[in-house]
């Protein structure tokens, strides 16, 4: 069976039914030419999931990039495609309570903070203390996954338009509407667990307790790890899918200012969408194990085009270039005839590991080569002529400065891995 | 249009309608929602020639890993599966003869080279040499295509049964099928070239001139690259796609002894099959421009899974460790409630660059951490007690020699990392 080595993009139907809630009406569907319903993938962590489990694997830490299909309307500028990337992040195993959870909001913090995309915030909360909650104000239990599902779009509707939805379209009763609205407001940090966990409502719960009680622990890491300056527990975070049962979370970029201080409800910052999320899903390896046999698993999501878009509109912003090569010098010539001299100068730098380049024409004019150059961003010029294979030497230019100097062929490659390393 | 920003894996049907000739038939054919017939991909040439028509880009360089699918009977002990991985470089844009190509050709051996999978050989021809020969042989212009198919199984077959296919299946004459027997035979460097342009037969073909030419001027290239040791001019090469349109190469690993010098016909090594291929295709982006504009294209495509297959063959033979992580250090501690010490140290090496890992562990054992080291290729490892945090220092210790030595806390990661370094 092909399909227990690698998880194969198309996939019968059946493995994804029932992972994804509402949302499975964006699955892409196809046949093949026997006719059997397949779907292409809809994310990477139910093939992730189906993968562990066909492979008897009982822990992993491991991350994928890959494409992944929604039979959705595409909306170009904002980075949304039928077919787009994801890159995710996934630790599975028997571990001591929110140790791995908070690995993975410690790597969320770090890739968002090296890519330098603006201020952001990490949203969590937990599908315990969310089912409690629903408890504790009255959902019906058959009602807890769509009530979920309405309360995930307070990040793009007024909590009158999600307060409406639950209660005419839901049938959800005024009250526990109202009730789950206080808590929906609430945001902190490690202090909010606590007072939750003293709520006369709340603590009613066991699982809302567990939930806090793993909220409190959580946070307590994410101060050794140093990033509680952007992690926020939210209690209206839902997040749709089906398969999360504990921690879940949600990194968003807030357009000014930055995220509130823990437990102080500040000035918010924009939303311009999320850019990754993640959470706790224990249950789905075990419903592609015969056995049933379970593998917990934590994980999170980033979405690359989401990023790229927003990287590509700053660059254009600041009219900055976005280099598309890793070019390092390229191997030039301002008189005729030297191709040749040049594809053996080229060799000898690729031989030496340098990134290097030549122009595919036996007679290229130097300033076109120069223009080059400029153009895509490669910082050095090694131009050969006559008088330099006479000498023994290259004409070595920098590209940004304009300023040349003879160098010894013998002692070129150390010039450029100087010049490279000084940049 | 989507589509138009990137291939995506399902494309209409028509777009891969009469690109690969014979091997058409391991197309793998969908239907989506709609009742629309679609395919998968069947490679990355035609998705990349598909794309430069579409965005009108007349030249560019690239490099692209992405799963392809075919409906073959897969055979995994050989690394050959339905959906696979394909790993193309391609140079596209008007350029003087055979500077890309040769560029290409330095490519597969630099990258064959620093693989150590073995010695190699880089079997070249031109498509329009191929041509040429059919015509002064007598095939007729309808039967070039099928005629190069059959002459493409010699790696698999015998010289009579290729005849025998020609004559028998074909309807090709004796006469033709063994006039071509004679050239396919023929193996060499740019003398055979020379040779073959004297030739009485061949040399009254223009386009096997035109070939034979360029072919001189290939290896004139290869020589500056220094990469003639492995090349070899093949007259029995043809390569099945009907896209090729000049120069075609087959990279094969050889189970032993050398490559023929160029011009000489030795010893052959046991061919263990394809590793990698490619050549000219100039007339593809033409077939997707609405107003046939060309852009004259080459590439190289190398079969990653083959390639896997083979190294973990050759690591399983040398009983050699396949390293799965690139973790530098683990931390550890050898008694309980460390934890967040353990955390604390971990993000501190984090934040300096350094790959730590850290066991999802309350109280892990001091052995069942020095074991991961040990199974999954771990170089160091940093060893937090009660005594080390009192003196400020950490225990340092070298996984293979299992030498221990206390570095003090502050000076920790330059430590790591001169290690690192030395290894």
């Amino acid at each position: 069976d092909e399909g227990k080595h690698q998880f194969t993009l198309k996939t019968a139907k059946e493995t994804l039914t029932g992972k994804y809630g509402e949302d499975s009406k964006l699955i892409y569907d196809l046949k093949d030419q026997g006719g059997e319903l397949l779907s292409l993938r809809y994310d990477l962590t139910v093939p992730f999931a189906r993968y562990l489990a066909m492979n008897k694997i009982s822990n992993i830490k491991r991350y994928h990039i890959a494409k992944v299909y929604r039979r959705d309307n595409p909306a170009m500028t904002r980075g949304r495609y039928r077919e787009f990337y994801q890159c995710d992040f996934d630790i599975a195993g028997q571990y001591d309570p929110m140790i791995p959870d908070a690995e993975c909001l410690k790597i969320v913090h770090e890739i968002l903070s090296e890519l330098e995309l603006g201020d952001f915030r990490i949203k969590v909360n937990d599908r315990r203390i969310l089912d409690g909650m629903f408890a504790v104000c009255g959902v019906p239990d058959d009602k807890f996954r769509t009530i979920c599902s309405t309360v995930d779009k307070l990040d793009k509707m007024s909590w009158e338009d999600v307060r409406s939805e639950m209660v005419k379209e839901k049938g959800l009763s005024e009250e526990a509407a109202d009730q789950i609205g206080q808590y929906v407001s609430m945001q902190g940090g490690k202090d909010l667990a606590e007072r939750l966990l003293q709520d006369a409502k709340m603590s009613q719960s066991k699982q809302a307790c567990a939930g806090l009680t793993d909220m409190k622990l959580l946070f307590s890491y994410l101060e050794l790890f140093q990033v509680t300056d952007k992690v926020v527990f939210d209690l209206s975070l839902a997040r749709g899918l089906d398969y999360y049962t504990g921690v879940i979370y949600e990194a968003i970029l807030t357009q000014n200012g930055p995220a509130p201080e823990a437990g102080e409800k500040g000035e918010e910052g924009v939303s311009v969408g999320s850019v990754a999320g993640g959470g706790r899903y224990d249950g789905l390896v075990g419903m592609f194990d015969p056995k049933g046999r379970k593998v917990p698993c934590v994980g999170v999501s980033i979405g690359i085009e989401r990023v790229f878009s927003i990287l590509e509109q700053k660059a254009e912003a600041s009219a900055e270039k976005v280099r598309t090569t890793e070019t390092q010098v390229m191997v030039a010539s301002a008189q005729k005839n030297l191709l040749e001299e040049r594809l053996k100068l080229t060799a000898e730098l690729w031989n030496a590991g340098i990134k290097a380049e030549v122009m595919y024409k036996k007679n290229p004019k130097l300033l076109s080569q120069l223009q080059h150059c400029e153009d895509s961003g490669i910082p050095l010029v090694a131009i050969l002529g006559e008088q330099e294979l006479k000498d023994g030497v290259v004409k070595l230019r920098d590209v940004h400065s304009r300023e040349e100097a003879d160098v010894l062929r013998a002692e070129l490659v150390e010039e450029i891995k100087k010049r490279i390393a000084d940049v």
